[in-house]
């Protein structure tokens, strides 16, 4: 099946409003292994709505459309589908029936401009819109079904399980499926040559990708058809075996819900001090819901002053080996735990920039440590990057040592540079 | 100038990522301008990419392409504008020194798949990258002028700074001009209302736009042309009266930004101290460079436990008020203040959910107190939000009220529904 979507708004074009209504058009006819292939985005323009939508009504089966339903002067919608379908604006009685329920249950009268919302091309079914005042509608132009939705994010989400109900009653599933892993600590580049080296019998009917969604890298295997389930199972064992501890989980898992989810299997908690990451390996923690069972404290040392009086590093240590070294984040890791009677900690200080760099530790360098009371590890890290990207990524790095350290992951992660040091 | 932008990637097809990438591009085309007149999305197919890519070409005089720079197979960019230009694939050695500088910065060694990001149509023009390994690229087809960029959002945006600065130099800025306002704590439609209601005489020459990029609301005022350049200072005045307070500033100016400029301009010092926020208030300062001028510790409290063992908020306290209460929160910004040693603190408790609610106090309750040893404030807001936006609004709430603090703003916020104490 052939799909297209086409959206409308001067306020997607101009960069306003960000469009997140198609990702969730996608994700709905996903559920029915359907895919988008082609989207267009024009303003609120007649003309050029007319020229994309007669493109499309060519070589579509399916199209979506999206936007300029609403009763103002530039929704245009209803207009540009009767030109294109060649039919009359005729006032729909089921839009107008909806349209006074819509406004007595509100306590409005109908205006003008209400009704300009039931003037939809002749012979449309209507559907649905169980929040908004504006119906969407079906038309069929040759070959092609064109489906008609609202650009209020809250409006389309219950019109699109109406459509993808609709479908469903076609017997359009496709049985496809799709399978991720989120992994961490290997680049996208990385990845893909690992898998091209050593999996020589990639089997055709299993596609791969690759998203980066910093911190995480998910990987992405995709079949068309049912009958390649055991090919898309198979594929997923070979790369779990290959990437081995650089996978997290499948599907959305984040690092930080993995690494609470293996602390409180172990009714353990953990704490984290921070300087150059300033508090966000506690935000990410804390982000997830539940994150009270094994997060109870942190700290965020951001100068040596409060790094010696907060945490008692002796003034001694930061003299003589400076606030970014071994010495001083191993005094940090053992300090934290006990101020903050946790089991495990994350430790980190570095130099995020873009200022506060030296010849002897240049902006990207950062020392980490982790662990136990019993089993601290620690470890230099480089990595010369703009300041928010170097403190996302120090962060996840952060979690997810102690993923590997939780779990007795080996080998070492790969973007550990210098060895590791008990 | 006719401007199209195209756009590949089978995630976002798939909806599994939101493009703002388009988003991007059009703001920063704004600052010249100049207009998108049509976007087009497609997956990661070459046969798809090139009869778009030709299309575009044949009808538009600047396409910015998006994604597909990267060195996986999926990766179709270069090929994709080389068979369409009708020119061969070379190593270009520009690119091949990016490469390897990149590479030996991190210690890596250059792969086979990376050398393909060096592969680019012969006699292209480079953009650089500073962040990532794929350089960009410009190539002329017929009056076409099309220039390609990367779609990792963090290696888009320095790059369209160089693209806006190339355009500029061809003189095709067109006299329009953008005014931003960053606000907080109104809604868009109290502020568009409030617009609407106070300013009688507003001109049709400024277009008013509202852009919600949580935490902020941007207000946003366009001009056409120069001469309309006294209306737009004219309307920004009125906004900037109308609104007050609730404007942060110009610009992209973000609230973390504009405290720490304010502490700095006093030489003063600000602390954290968070429960239900857990450390994002911390991570929003530190995210801002030289954020360690007047940011030096903060402290993440979340379980009532370590209130008492590292805050040393009392036993009683906790018990017959409960930790979200205001003798909790003022014992948190007073002990704080102490511990680390800083002239203004932000302290928050409350119940991010979904969670821990109660009857009394239902998830969305928080207790915020703020100012200085002489001078705290407090106050409850309830606020029955999904988690992470929760955390995220009462972030920016604790940092907007220390800005009003420190200004001696009045009145209070918009979103202050009950009255501060002193």
């Amino acid at each position: 099946m052939h799909i297209e979507v086409l959206l409308t708004g001067n306020e997607i074009m101009s960069g306003d409003t960000v469009d997140s209504n198609s990702s969730k058009i996608a994700h709905h006819l996903s559920k029915l292994g359907l895919i988008i292939k082609r989207k267009v985005t024009v303003g609120d323009d007649q003309k050029l709505l007319e020229n994309e939508l007669k493109e499309m009504t060519s070589q579509a089966d399916l199209i979506i459309m999206n936007g300029g339903l609403g009763p103002t002067v530039d929704d245009l919608t209803a207009e540009v589908v009767a030109s294109v379908a060649n039919v009359k604006l005729v006032e729909h009685s089921e839009a107008i029936q909806h349209l006074n329920d819509w406004c007595s249950k509100r306590n409005l009268s109908v205006n003008r401009a209400n009704y300009k919302q039931a003037m939809l091309p002749e012979n449309c079914d209507i559907l649905a819109n169980p929040i908004g005042s504006a119906v969407g509608f079906i038309v069929q132009i040759g070959e092609c079904t064109l489906m008609c939705t609202p650009g209020v994010p809250g409006e389309l989400v219950p019109m699109l399980d109406i459509i993808v109900e609709r479908l469903n009653e076609k017997n359009v599933y496709s049985g496809s499926k799709i399978l991720r892993l989120q992994t961490f600590g290997m680049g996208e580049s990385t990845a893909q040559q690992l898998i091209n080296d050593k999996i020589e019998s990639w089997p055709d009917e299993v596609s791969l990708g690759f998203r980066a969604s910093l911190p995480q890298l998910e990987i992405k295997l995709t079949i068309s058809e049912k009958k390649h389930l055991s090919a898309l199972l198979s594929c997923k064992e070979m790369v779990c075996e290959l990437l081995g501890a650089h996978v997290i989980g499948e599907g959305e898992t984040r690092l930080a819900e993995e690494v609470l989810k293996l602390l409180s299997e172990k009714k353990a908690t953990l704490t984290t001090v921070e300087s150059c990451t300033g508090g966000l390996i506690a935000s990410m923690l804390t982000k997830e819901s539940g994150a009270s069972k094994a997060f109870h404290s942190g700290l965020v040392v951001y100068s040596d002053e409060m790094k010696k009086k907060l945490l008692n590093i002796s003034q001694e240590t930061i003299e003589s080996e400076g606030a970014v070294s071994e010495s001083v984040v191993r005094e940090m890791a053992h300090n934290a735990l006990s101020m903050c009677s946790a089991n495990y900690v994350i430790a980190v200080t570095g130099i995020a920039g873009p200022e506060g760099g030296t010849k002897e530790k240049p902006v990207g360098t950062v020392w980490l440590c982790w662990g136990t009371e019993q089993n601290l590890k620690s470890c230099c890290l480089f990595w010369p990057l703009e300041r928010t990207l170097f403190q996302t990524l120090i962060a996840a790095s952060g979690l997810d040592l102690i993923r590997r350290h939780i779990n007795n992951l080996d080998p070492l992660p790969n973007y550990l540079m210098q060895k590791v040091i008990d």
